[in-house]
């Protein structure tokens, strides 16, 4: 079984890559599928479980659609549930021993006993700015500065988030086995080059 | 014209990587020969350019050689110019307008109006240990915990060197294009990998 791993900068098309690799490789993808698995099995919404699982405890909203008066206390400890969760979700799917490219949730940190080829996604801010004007909601009306500001802060939670399960940094070189910078890419003319390096990586002898 | 520059951990094979590139690519390689250029035209012996092109001035052995009761300030002042000759070698390489790799010499800062692909190459301690020791001379007897200090050390002062010439970190992934961890990888077999993305990278549309 072989298994991609994907770790991304906010913005940098990461998730792109990883759906056109799991199409050009035909293995599954997950992303999305991991939050939803989450959320049934703890009976909670899944936006909520997606912002627990991106965000350090201390920034966590309030549960209010339990209606709870809930303390902070409370909600860690509702985070630290949510990570074991997500840890038997991705144990799960590797279980099924199918190839796939997973995408986000510290899978490389969880899933390191199947040497997953582990790979993290990066892009100048120029371009990641420009990812992220064609990609927002029509409704989303913030200023370059907002918006890099908000890259930042996203980015910097996945740091934190990735440090309560691991020594190694998020981003850093050691912790990976390739980083690719996306800016100048079409991910569709990237994704080819990434394909191959991947099949010779499983392949090495 | 195509530049491919690699920088390097030491003992990653990023040396290997970079000649054989060039091997397939069909491109020139460049290396010691940017060290004999240097000393060739400061008049100074080429074992000292590269020990000054590689430490902080302050790290700087005497400069014996020359007879000389140099003071730190005459280091330095040799330091700066060998990094202007540096300069002026890998300037000359590119207006030859011909496809190269270059190892080391942070030829990726220094050309980088020449929008060379820029490749960090680096690898677990382990692997890099098992390669320093294929390589050392025979009469080199460092312990395991010496070899690690050594490696450590020659990383801290390329970082340093570095340093000297841009605001971007030594390693850190936003300096580069590519990141590749050798670990586990033979470098014959990961150079068609690092040659076909190179291929792609280069026709970019």
């Amino acid at each position: 079984m072989r298994i991609i791993t994907i770790s991304r900068e906010f913005g940098s098309g990461g998730r792109e890559l990883g759906k056109r690799l799991a199409d050009q490789l035909n293995y599954r993808y997950y992303d999305r599928e991991i939050i939803t698995a989450i959320a049934r099995e703890s009976d909670l919404d899944s936006n909520y479980v997606e912002n627990a699982l991106e965000k350090p405890a201390w920034q966590l909203p309030t549960l209010t659609f339990r209606q709870s008066f809930a303390t902070p206390v409370l909600f860690q400890d509702t985070q630290v549930d949510l990570l074991t969760t997500q840890r038997k979700v991705l144990q799960r799917i590797a279980a099924k021993r199918e190839d796939c490219v997973i995408v986000g949730r510290n899978a490389d940190v969880i899933l390191r006993a199947y040497h997953p080829l582990s790979i993290f996604v990066c892009a100048d801010m120029e371009a990641k700015l420009i990812r992220c004007r064609e990609r927002a909601p029509q409704d989303e009306n913030l200023t370059d500065k907002q918006m890099i500001k908000k890259i930042k802060e996203i980015d910097k939670n996945r740091a934190k988030v990735r440090e309560m399960l691991t020594d190694e940094k998020w981003g850093d070189r050691r912790a990976y086995d390739l980083i690719v910078n996306t800016s100048g890419w079409k991910i569709k003319e990237l994704t080819p080059a990434i394909a191959d390096f991947a099949t010779r990586w499983f392949g090495r002898t």
